[in-house]
C-alpha cells in the first residue's frame, strides 16, 4: 500500500448517481473487481452500425512499462477473446489513426445475493460492479504481447503460465490479438447488507407472517476437474489450491455481504 | 413448440464471425438464455459522451399484448435497474421524440467451464453467450408498467409476485422506471465440450506427463436462505424448490456442457 489511495476523478462519464453512496472511485477496489471477473462485458460502437455492441471477453489488469505495479496504481486494461474480428477490426482501424484509440467501455460485475422483500418495490440484489472507459488500441510488440497473454492465463489460474507448454510459437503468438485499453475513468458500484421494508409493510404482522423475507446468497463455484482424455498429468497443488480459494472464497464473500451492517 | 423454429435474420450488425459453427439464431435459445441471466449487461451511446456505457440491469424478456405467448416468439425485453438514471433519461428523451426509441445493446453470458491446454493459445472458457440488439423506450402505461414488474419480479423467483404484498402502492408504480426493448435483432454463441490441443503438443509425453488438461466446471450457485431481522414467515416451498432447481441445475449444466461430444 502506497502513503493514500489512488481515485478516478469524478466526472460527467464515471459519476454515480443514484446511490450515490454505494459508488467508489478507489482504483484498487475497481482494479481488483476487474481481475476477479472471469468474463468482462466490452462495449464498442463498429462503423456503419446504430447500435453499440457488447462482447464477452478475458482480460486482466496490468502494467507492461512496471510489471510490479500493484492493483491501487494507474493500470492498463488488456484484454484477449474469440468473439473479436469486429472489435479488434475497429481497433486496428483507431490504431492506424490519429487518435488515442477506440472508445470502449468494460464492464465487471457480481452478483452476491437475492434480496427479498415484503414489497416488489423492496426487492433488490446485492452486487458488486466496476465499470471503466478507456481507449483501445491493439497490441504491436511481440514483447507487450506476450506479457499480456501471461498476464491473462495466469488471470484464468494463477501460476498456469509458468506451468504449460512455453514458449508459444511465433504463429500462435501472432494469431492472438490483444487489446490495451488506457484507462481515462471508472467507478464501482456496491449493495451489501440484508432487507429494508418501508415502515407500514413491517408494522403489518400479517404480511410479516406471510412473507418470506432475507437474502439468498448467490456465488460462482466450480465443480470436480474432469480430466481430458489424453491427460497423464496430477492436477497441480497451485491449481487445486485456487479452485478451492474460488470456491470458499465467493461463498464467504455472498454470505458476508447478507450480513453486513451499515 | 410451433411448427418451425423461429430465427433471427442475420445480417452484420448479429452474425457471429469468428468460429460461425458456434452461433445461433434461435429466438427460444436466445430469450432462454436472457431469462435465465440474473444479471444483464445493457450498453447505449449517453448524449455528450465519447464512450458507450455499460449498466449491470435485470430484465426479462416478454410480451404485454400477448402474455400468453413462448419463449420462441418475437418478444419484448423489458428492463429494470437501480443504476439507470442516465438510461431512463435518454430513453425518456428518445421516447419524446420522433425515433424508434433510444439504440441498445443487451448481454447475457453464463460461464460453464475452465478448458485447460496443454498450450495457452488452446486455453478456452466453455460459454453461453446471448446478444440482442433493440430500441428502448419508456414504459408509459400503467397497466404495461405491472405487467413488466411482475414479470421481472418472477423472473427474480418463479411465482414471487403472487407471494408478496399487493398491489404495489401508486407511489411505488409512479417511481418504478421499466424500459421496453423492441428486438431488431440478436444472436447467441455457445462453447461446450472438452481439451483440444494440436497433435504436435498432444505427441509429446513428457507434455502431456507434465501438464493438467480438461475441464473444471464453473457455475453459479445460491447458499442457505438467511432470514431478515422481522422475518417471521416459512420460506415457502415455490422459493426452496427453485433454490434447489437452480443449485443442481446450474452444476448440471455446467458438468454436461464439459462431456459434451461434437
Amino acid at each position: 500500500m502506497g502513503r493514500y489511495e489512488l481515485g478516478y476523478p469524478k466526472d460527467a462519464t464515471n459519476l454515480v448517481k443514484r446511490h450515490g453512496e454505494r459508488g467508489t472511485y478507489a482504483l484498487e477496489k475497481i482494479h481488483s473487481l476487474v481481475n476477479s471477473s472471469q468474463l468482462l462485458h466490452v462495449s464498442f460502437n463498429p462503423p456503419n452500425s446504430p447500435f453499440p455492441v457488447i462482447l464477452p471477453m478475458i482480460g486482466q489488469m496490468g502494467s507492461f512499462d512496471r510489471p510490479s505495479a500493484s492493483l491501487g496504481d494507474p493500470l492498463d486494461l488488456y484484454i484477449h477473446g474469440y468473439v473479436s474480428a469486429r472489435l479488434f477490426n475497429a481497433g486496428r482501424a483507431a490504431s492506424a489513426g490519429e487518435g488515442e484509440g477506440m472508445p470502449v467501455c468494460v464492464a465487471a460485475s457480481h452478483v452476491d445475493g437475492l434480496v427479498l422483500a415484503l414489497s416488489a418495490f423492496n426487492h433488490s440484489y446485492n452486487y458488486r460492479s466496476a465499470v471503466l472507459f478507456g481507449h483501445a488500441t491493439l497490441v504491436e510488440s511481440e514483447d507487450e504481447k506476450m506479457y499480456a497473454m501471461e498476464l491473462i492465463t495466469d488471470g484464468v489460474v494463477p501460476d498456469r503460465w509458468r506451468n504449460i507448454r512455453l514458449p508459444p510459437t511465433r504463429a500462435e503468438v501472432q494469431s492472438t490479438s490483444i487489446l490495451r485499453v488506457r484507462i481515462a475513468s471508472g467507478s464501482a458500484k456496491v449493495r451489501d447488507g440484508g432487507v429494508a421494508d418501508d415502515r407500514h409493510d413491517v408494522e403489518d404482522e400479517d404480511l410479516r407472517n406471510s412473507v418470506w423475507t432475507g437474502v439468498v446468497p448467490v456465488y460462482s463455484t466450480m465443480g470436480e476437474p474432469i480430466p481430458g482424455p489424453y491427460n497423464r498429468a496430477e492436477l497441480p497443488k497451485h491449481a487445486a489450491d485456487f479452485f478451492d480459494e474460488f470456491r470458499t472464497g465467493n461463498k464467504e464473500q455472498a454470505i458476508a455481504a447478507a450480513n453486513r451492517k451499515d
